[in-house]
């Protein structure tokens, strides 16, 4: 627990004067970058928050635990709305925080750590009384932030022990490894990726390690990995397939960074006249309900989507309430095993197939 | 326009005490009534809307045009977060209003009215500026809510005109009616619908009234047309289509209230052995992703998601903003014709096959 602890005791209390002086500011302005962040300049707000993190100011020092102050209300800022890889999480993340009596608001990023840290300030301006966050990458701003605020914040769709906030989640890497170890040990060594953009986006960089990892273990060259790094979408899955297949050397299995970058592959290598998984495997990541939908259904990892939206929603809970320290909680995400990944021809003993143009070696 | 207008002088203004003096509460409960409704037991509550709503009280009254008061956020209540039925309109509804200086915060209802209403006063207590609703249908308390408030509210995923509040939508009625028209056009006379709940869903009950004006239209029989109404969801979807198939007079054509429900079907169906379009034709209403991934690709209505999502940002911005009344926008909702949906078999001169044991008639 490296979260400043918001009910115990302090020998010295540093005040709202003592951030003042140290800023150089009125305690007005000190108060109003507290609270409406966003009518503050920004050079002034930098100020005070680094006052702030320099004397460990806590505003609501000690009140955190009156129900009084308390506003029942739960934030939560996600990449992004579409394609439903946060949905049914989220969902039960929702339906959990009702069950313990408070309201979620939802706000989307974009994968835009700029727009994350306008809505984490304005979460909180609007009277949050804990977030929840995607993934652990983010400006240690953030969280001198949210500790200045007393604002308890749980991370999740990622776990890490070390990280600064506490996470319920599940081990994006090894997951990923396990199903590029699978693809390996049928036969497999042309792999290739299909990658969101891994700046800021640690579950996708850790998705690619994974594979890079498994290859490494199987005496594979993992330089050899080629990742084509894309925005989620049906599309640039599509688009990124193409480039892939028509390169010199074509990959036997496609290794996608979520379900719908891989159901747009899927769907490329249909129009290219690619047997799937003849010709070619493909996989994704997340197990929403895209991948049963895809012909033919997606092997992929799947997300304890509902279990993770479940234990998250009971751990801010028991973290806002109470006080109580944050429980990190891993969840195991497995492999769902269906028919879009299989041995490659050449190891099954069939012949060798390509569309016209692509074949090379 | 019927929301009461907040920047126009009015004759006589009703003050705070006046509120108090007809609720018999103090002002403080009418102010606590107002700011935090979840705070102020249920009774008192209604006692103090009724004399807001009795009296025309409007706390925010000639204040709405003060920029100092916008907190720069706009609220949205959407029925759920779960399959993407609203992710790409709500993406679009949040880009336009970025591109406006104002931040999105989300909240789903579970498609339940009372979690709606707790929502929307959730909301305006955390200083929401206005309000994106889904649908015309709540109940009146929650307009004089607002009203009282001064809160503009636009609605979206249906059109209006008579409604409560401004619509930013499209006529459901309408666009399924014009996809029935064209399944009868093409000789199908054995129509079923798997629809969501009806009741408090105008978007579903209006589609169920298109396809059964198509019917009437044709002079077929639209009492004989079976309804299986069951929540959104992919599994939900199959298990109807598997009760509409072991009917006496199975249908040839089964119309889904949307694509999630359609793509189950589908599913469905080829678990089934049935032939789609051969044996059965099967359409879906949204056009989200899921509908071209399908196979085979998904006959359904286009909504219009981004510019809805684009036009509805724009329009209440100005609401917000410029105190502007509102703009209902009607766009249009158009087919998008694709391989699920053709003549059937019989009409094409090929042989009827059913799989065993459902083969009647």
């Amino acid at each position: 627990m490296d979260r400043a602890p918001t009910d115990a005791p302090r020998l010295t209390t540093p005040t709202l004067q003592d951030v003042a002086a140290r800023a150089g500011v009125s305690t007005a302005t000190v108060s109003r970058a507290l609270n409406f962040p966003d009518r503050v300049a920004a050079a002034t707000r930098d100020r005070v928050m680094q006052a702030v993190a320099d004397l460990g100011y806590s505003p609501n020092f000690g009140a955190r635990a009156m129900a009084a102050r308390r506003t029942n209300t739960i934030g939560a800022i996600i990449p992004t709305m579409e394609n439903a890889i946060f949905a049914r999480g989220l969902q039960a993340f929702q339906d959990g925080l009702r069950a313990e009596g408070f309201t979620l608001l939802v706000a989307s990023s974009a994968y835009s750590a700029a727009e994350e840290e306008e809505q984490i300030r304005t979460l909180v301006a609007r009277g949050a009384d804990g977030l929840l966050l995607i993934g652990h990458e983010r400006d240690r701003r953030i969280r001198d932030f949210l500790d200045a605020r007393g604002i308890p914040a749980l991370v999740t769709w990622a776990f890490d022990a070390n990280a600064a906030h506490p996470s319920v989640g599940f081990d994006n890497r090894a997951a990923m490894r396990t199903l590029a170890d699978r693809a390996i040990e049928m036969g497999h060594s042309r792999l290739a990726m299909i990658s969101a953009d891994t700046v800021g986006n640690d579950r996708a960089a850790e998705r690619v390690a994974g594979v890079r990892k498994a290859m490494a273990a199987a005496g594979l060259d993992a330089a050899d990995l080629t990742v084509i790094v894309t925005p989620y979408g049906i599309d640039n899955g599509g688009r990124a397939l193409a480039q892939l297949m028509a390169r010199d050397r074509a990959p036997t299995v496609v290794l996608c960074g979520n379900d719908v970058l891989a159901v747009g592959a899927l769907r490329q290598a249909r129009l290219m006249g690619l047997d799937v998984p003849g010709d070619l495997s493909i996989t994704g990541f997340d197990d929403i309900e895209l991948a049963q939908v895809a012909v033919p259904e997606l092997t992929t990892v799947h997300v304890p989507h509902r279990k993770m939206g479940a234990e998250a929603a009971r751990v801010l809970a028991r973290m806002v309430r109470d006080g109580a320290p944050a429980e990190a909680v891993k969840l195991p995400a497995d492999l769902r095993m269906r028919a879009s990944l299989a041995p490659p021809r050449a190891r099954r003993g069939g012949p060798r197939m390509w569309w016209p143009g692509a074949s090379r070696r």
